[in-house]
């Protein structure tokens, strides 16, 4: 099956096949995580939790957020009252208070911010949380893409003294999140999000959108300037050196399992998953091919095994009744980035065979020298998955002289835009395309593409997931 | 303060003061785990999930079950009708089919099993996931012990062929929960629950418990054999080698995050938080103690820093401005099982202090063999913790001649019992107790305490959390 232009088949078809996700539980936009599935999200997020700690410390805040403390910030109910589940009962009677299910939880947080800040001494506070969030969603849904529960959102929270050290700390926010990526050779565009398509109660929103198969592009991480439109709100304030009261300013910034979903939809092809080998639950499967009842290729499997284990390398030996195509298939389908063959004659020659799953090109290598070449091409293998998935990404980037050629490309067009709402509807509108955002570190004169203004800005546009 | 006589006082206080948990979250029963509290749960299931790697796979279901789903299994839903939350508004419409949180992942799970399972050779079939889960509790709550988010629920879910075989992974789960506590030191007592109080839904139920330092006994572990009441209900078949289709045999084993409050509990004193080394966020504090600007004490701290950290232990260095009797009863506080004090004139001697958390006696080591020392006293300390806890656990558990006895003891009383309701409950009545269950490695020749039958019954009785 063609990945590109049949890609939400593909997709649905390799969550399943490649044991990742069940799509049949009972209630519309929510999935069951299968145990390669889950391994995989766990092996990623692990990427993500050693980044985020660096500089946070992980909480866990409770699901349930009471209606009153969900109300109080005017835009951000706005932006969410229509996505929020609601706890109205509890046994068989009516709560008093009904409780959101938090979409996200800066309502959930905040309040608890304002008993922990007290002094500049406290600042900056830095924390996040990866737990299960909810929107009711009515749109189509699709597993890790669009979903009424994320069940692995990350989200960081920080408070600081001052505007600019909030903002500082969302560069360091977007650096965190390129690394991220960059660990999984997953390409993006930062953009800033125009005022109208903003986090409900933010200053502004820089997001991250990568461009998937199809075409279209997935937003797959989002950092928020907050300002002190919070602080207002939920009344945190410090006092600063000269004793005075301030209020905090704030950021928040995070990440859903569409993480997963690009890794599993850029990388993979025709055959199936392909999987970055720091991420893949086995990231080396031996094949013994066995003759008669000649059992040495199963010995040296078996050598080979306890080799690689002790440096630590996640590997499984595939001694089942299949046929060694069959094995072949099926590892090739779950992504796992090596494989290892042993046939007859390579046991009495010391030998064995490489096969990577990105070239699928079978190599010889002597025994001993095994370990280095393994090494080598896991290393290789990495950078190859990257260097494809960003040459192709910037293939589908492209700055456009026209709004018909913007209409027409298949990914990301990039146009100068004067910066007026007015306009960006119009390119949306004449290009049947969603406005992502202007590309910050793009700026060279020009005039905008409707309205002839001179301008130094660069709006992407795409149709988006 | 006296742990044991103002237990719920202490509680209230270490959750809080050692920076675990924080109970101001505006939602009753429902609280805020803290970067040390939540440093301190992860290695504590840590623990749990490794020995549930062994022979489980670890997945994840969603959190919300449709109604239908959830009423299909009649005992079952008896069993927690009362305790469920509803969701029934997404946005500003009603649902059609109300949601409810789930209590437990039962009527989530099984489902899915139907799909899952075909044949034998699907059996057995283990899996568990670590969940927030939900109680409408309507009693007095307290943190980590009887809440409304549960939100570290282990549970693990097995189908097999047979009655028999499930019966069996009944044995090997209970024998996977000692394990576990053990690695705590936690002391617990193995009862099978009367009928009418196991698991709604199941054949019956095998309970750990353990007594928490105001004689209360706390539940901190259940296994149920679930027979094929569930496979009956959601029609889980599977083929088996003669071709005919068989109800599976099913079990399921939970553990909450009232394995951290026994931690907690048990182990500290009036001082704070004792931590066994194993799930200790900070094992050793090294605590410099400087004279004028003579920083040679702080040198050698980090020298032993490095040192303990190339050995992988969890190491800080409080270099802060507190005077160092501060900074003793902050880690005190704490539980870090291992201070390292440093003072002027250690350095010039190459020696320093140990004073281990739970005895606080000095001793002078010579810093060359300080990590075998190091090495040798943590395994004291975990040693000395389960001893001391297995010691004061088995002098509350005392067999009682009479119902006066019985009625008096702190902590758990042992009776013999004719196994009828009718004298179970008399038991109950007459000790102003609860029945916790039928020791079940406990049998001996007696008669009932209530009706002077013959039996070999042993129950065991005590005031419970």
């Amino acid at each position: 099956m063609n990945k590109d232009s049949e890609f939400s088949e593909w997709y649905t078809n390799i969550l399943f096949e490649a044991d990742l996700i069940d799509s049949r539980y009972p209630v519309k936009g929510m999935y069951v995580w299968r145990p390669y599935g889950f391994k995989l999200r766990n092996l990623i997020y692990g990427i993500l939790r050693k980044i985020m700690d660096e500089e946070h410390e992980e909480v866990l805040f409770p699901l349930l957020i009471p209606k009153n403390e969900f109300m109080k910030e005017a835009e951000h109910i706005r932006g969410f009252e229509n996505e929020v589940f609601w706890v109205t009962r509890g046994g068989s009677e009516e709560l008093d208070v009904p409780l959101a299910l938090r979409p996200t939880s800066e309502t959930a947080m905040y309040p608890m911010f304002k008993l922990w800040i007290r002094s500049h001494a406290d600042l900056p506070l830095k924390i996040y949380q990866i737990v299960n969030t909810f929107r009711y969603e009515t749109k189509h849904t699709r597993p890790l893409i669009r979903v009424r529960e994320i069940t692995s959102f990350k989200e960081a929270h920080t408070a600081h003294a001052t505007w600019e050290e909030a903002e500082e700390q969302v560069k360091r926010a977007i650096e965190m999140y390129k690394k991220f990526y960059d660990e999984l050779g997953i390409p993006y565009l930062v953009t800033k999000r125009p005022d109208w398509d903003k986090f409900p109660g933010a200053d502004y929103t820089v997001a991250f959108d990568t461009i998937m198969p199809n075409g279209k592009t997935l937003q797959i991480g989002t950092v928020h300037h907050l300002g002190d439109n919070f602080a207002r709100t939920f009344d945190i304030k410090y006092e600063d050196e000269n004793g005075e009261h301030r209020f905090v300013h704030q950021t928040c910034y995070g990440i859903s399992e569409r993480c997963v979903s690009a890794v599993i939809s850029i990388h993979g092809d025709s055959r199936g998953l392909i999987l970055p080998p720091k991420v893949a639950p086995i990231q080396i499967v031996i094949v013994p091919i066995l003759m008669s009842d000649d059992e040495r290729a199963m010995e040296v499997s078996r050598e080979i095994e306890r080799l690689l284990t002790s440096k630590d390398y996640r590997v499984l030996v595939d001694n089942g009744e299949e046929r060694p195509g069959a094995k072949f298939y099926k590892w090739e389908r779950k992504g796992v980035p090596l494989r290892i063959e042993i046939g007859p004659r390579d046991v009495s020659e010391r030998r064995v065979t490489l096969v990577p799953r990105d070239t699928l090109q079978k190599r010889g290598v002597a025994l001993d020298k095994l370990l280095e070449e393994v090494e080598q091409e896991m290393k290789e293998i990495e950078k190859r998955l990257s260097q494809r998935a960003w040459k192709k990404f910037r293939e589908r980037v492209r700055k456009c002289e026209d709004l018909k050629e913007a209409r027409e490309i298949v990914g990301v067009a990039l146009l100068p835009w004067c910066g007026e709402e007015d306009c960006g509807k119009k390119i949306e509108e004449e290009t049947a395309k969603d406005l992502l955002g202007e590309v910050v570190e793009l700026r060279e004169r020009s005039r905008c593409i409707i309205c002839g203004r001179e301008t130094e800005r660069t709006i992407a546009i795409a149709k988006s997931f």
